[in-house]
């Protein structure tokens, strides 16, 4: 059984920050005059007053936090945070639909970044701000859980590049678990800041460039315009974002490497190198096809390609193009594509490179065990020897991913849509995409889809965000025993 | 590297025993009158003599039989099948393009049952009984097969059942494979000879009977008819095909047993429950959606389900409706089926029920172990724990199935098919199920598919057939060498 007094108390603690955040928006409204002080400052209060009263009523606790407290912590800590995170949305009335407003929220803060909206352009800054902010806190999220949490609890493989971060011990979660946070969270605001500048500098204006940052280093895609990245038709911008999207879906671990200069390591790294084999035979493939194609010359054919194919590979969602316009086998790619998603230790989604690196990895194997029978042919990774046991926990992982994908699949049709928007709509949503195919693509929003979809989208986006076993382990009933 | 001789002795007497089977069709040819005699009986001739060159050049080579030449032989086994098998239909002007005549002919070999025939109904008795004979000879290969060699090879788990046979030891092909075939095929035959009797006394005529009983019991699909057993508007032919279809996708080993009366040991294996159990919930839901949809009261919506859900499972592909008209959840879920199959050790395709059991033990299995980290927790079969190495063989396996699933449909999607076609064309044929969705559908057939698309397809069959490794260990350079 979890401890629900630890469970409250962290969580508790987690809303007053969060009602913090929310009062950044006021500042803005400010500054572009918007009339939505009030608003901003209700929301932040009711949420830090909600937390507060869980913090104080569960001040004689222990803060002892066992695995399984972890577990619950995690995925309750993601639903409260998107509950009260629709407050915004609800209060200035930008988004007066609970479900839309969840839906939002949740995207955000899973870092999906899949929409509801029909026309962006026409809310407030300040409530702009607030959507983008909630991808960046996303993102912070995502960095700690998938680089100090998520390996102490040994999910799908997890543990695997965990030896390389300075980070805590395998029993308990460590009091050193906040000087890793601090430093990989240092390493984010770094990112972001240099984004910010560098897109300042461009055609953006300041805000706009502070809100790309925030969602671009989360991997989340949040744009403030309506037509994303395709607004700014400026090469410069296009570069600079996909810079960022490549630093944000690379394991932040290799980032801290590389600011103390020990690039052998980072380039001697194996899923390092699968991610940029990722990148570039995609983009070749999509490049030479556009090109072909006749849609534009070879510069712009290769942004395109490449531009689309990091921004999906890191499972961000940005578009400078509408890849359903594409031939069926391009789009077939960025399908492809989705079912890979960012680094481990990144803040992308997906699958992530090193599963699929170790599912080519130990399908070669195989046959190679099937040529020598007798042989012991372990899988290897940066040349060391995995243990079998973590080659079954992320194939099973894997499995689980798939299985889930189909039976959402068959779940979204039965709701009314049809094969490809079905498929589309799981692989963006269980990925942390964004935007899918079908009738959830780039040019398009998930505004159409009933209801019961979108509940059923926001429950994926929470499961694929949190590797799945960490929100499908509390529905194992030997889970709540002793 | 592998023995060229013993390979080619041993296709050799098998190109001879497929001649000799052409020249069934002589017979049929002389009761219709349709004078094709000669055609079948040069055919037939070509096969055998090209057969006995090889049978009798190699007079001298040692009959002993390496796991690698194992992986030769069958494989090359089915390819000069399907080459030598055009030669009725290329003769005799049936079919006169050879990708045609080649996709056709290994269509029937591997029990796909994906037809290039616009009308099946202008073909001649005689060639119409060769194509049904195609997929007759090549589930008595299959059962060898999957019973006998496979397990010795240790492909993808199939070692997991090879137990229960009395069957060969693990080393070498063993003498007592031949006693093994032949209680096997004793089982074949006389399943067959059931299916013929019981549909020859309903509406059938003998010859239709004989057809379409030679390609149930392998679960290959061909049909007489353009409509498949749509031609037939009877329940008591629905009712028998859906009995003998079952039969066929269960594990032979289980009806050897069912023939002893040792039905205790039947209804214990797990393999088979999960196979009913499949059957049975499938059918429930997809009878209880086309019910409400009103297509017919309850015994036509529960008779349409059930025949079309078993077709599928047991990749057989014949249709009493088509599927792509129904709903598209509904449709979603006969596409589901196609990623399960038959049971092992049955003449059903696709990954097989007890590896998506394994798949789902261990599932579940992984989510105790992220609750209990410290236990030894293994997946058990039949009460007995499985080795995890073999647990790993089944995950790898299901892994290159998606992969390869997913790569064929980019690259059938590049050949110009939209994206539901792709999928469907790459379902059903790796599957080895036949019809499939989009524009291959059961009312629709593959010939419209491009020349590349067919090799390619054609490919696949063979892949999909032979349990995946067996093909592609050859495409292995280690393979190759000493």
């Amino acid at each position: 059984m979890p401890n629900p007094k630890t469970a409250i108390r962290i969580l508790g603690m987690l809303l007053i920050v969060e009602g913090f955040f929310m009062w950044l928006s006021i500042p803005v409204s400010l500054i572009y005059k918007e009339g939505e002080v009030l608003h901003f400052l209700v929301a932040g209060a009711i949420t830090a007053f909600a937390g507060a009263i869980g913090y104080f009523s569960t001040w004689k606790a222990r803060l002892e936090v066992t695995k399984r407290d972890g577990y619950v912590i995690v995925t309750s800590g993601w639903l409260f945070f998107s509950f009260f995170g629709t407050l915004p949305f609800l209060l200035t009335g930008a988004i007066p639909d609970f479900t839309n407003a969840f839906f939002e929220t949740i995207s955000g803060f899973t870092t999906t970044g899949a929409s509801i909206l029909d026309n962006i352009e026409e809310l407030s800054h300040g409530v702009l701000f607030w959507r983008s902010l909630t991808q960046w806190l996303g993102g912070m999220g995502i960095i700690v859980l998938t680089l100090v949490v998520l390996p102490v609890l040994g999910i799908g493989g997890m543990q695997l590049f965990a030896a390389e971060v300075p980070g805590p011990t395998p029993d308990k979660l460590h009091p050193r678990v906040k000087e890793t946070a601090k430093r990989l969270w240092s390493i984010y605001l770094i990112f972001t800041a240099a984004e910010v500048i560098l897109l300042w500098i461009g055609p953006m204006n300041l805000f706009d460039a502070i809100c790309h940052s925030f969602t671009t280093m989360a991997t989340g895609g949040y744009s403030t315009r309506q037509a994303s990245i395709a607004h700014w038709n400026s090469p410069y911008v296009h570069y600079v974002i996909i810079i960022f999207m490549f630093l944000a879906g690379t394991n932040f671990t290799l980032s801290y490497f590389g600011f103390h200069l020990r690039f052998r390591k980072v380039f001697r790294n194996e899923e390092f190198r699968y991610y940029i084999g990722f990148i570039v035979v995609f983009t070749v493939i999509i490049a030479a096809g556009l090109f072909l194609k006749g849609q534009g010359g070879v510069e712009t054919s290769v942004r395109n390609a490449l531009f689309q194919v990091v921004s999906i590979l890191t499972t961000t969602g940005y578009a400078t193009d509408d890849y359903l316009l594409w031939t069926p086998a391009l789009t077939m790619m960025i399908l492809l594509l989705m079912f890979v998603g960012g680094s481990a230790g990144s803040t992308g989604g997906g699958p992530k490179v090193m599963r699929i690196m170790i599912l080519i990895k130990n399908s070669t194997q195989e046959l190679k065990r099937l040529i020598h029978p007798n042989a012991v042919i372990p899988v290897r990774m940066n040349k060391i020897a995995v243990d079998p046991q973590v080659v079954t926990n992320v194939l099973a992982f894997l499995a689980f991913y798939v299985v889930i994908a189909i039976v959402s699949m068959v779940v979204m049709s039965a709701l009314g849509n049809d094969l490809e928007t079905s498929m589309g709509a799981v692989a963006a949503t269980l990925g942390n995409i964004g935007p899918g195919i079908g009738n959830v693509g780039p040019a398009d929003n998930f505004n159409h889809i009933a209801v019961a979809g979108k509940w059923f989208l926001s429950f994926l986006m929470l499961v694929g965000r949190l590797e799945l076993f960490t929100v499908l382990v509390l529905f194992s009933p030997s889970f709540w025993k002793e």
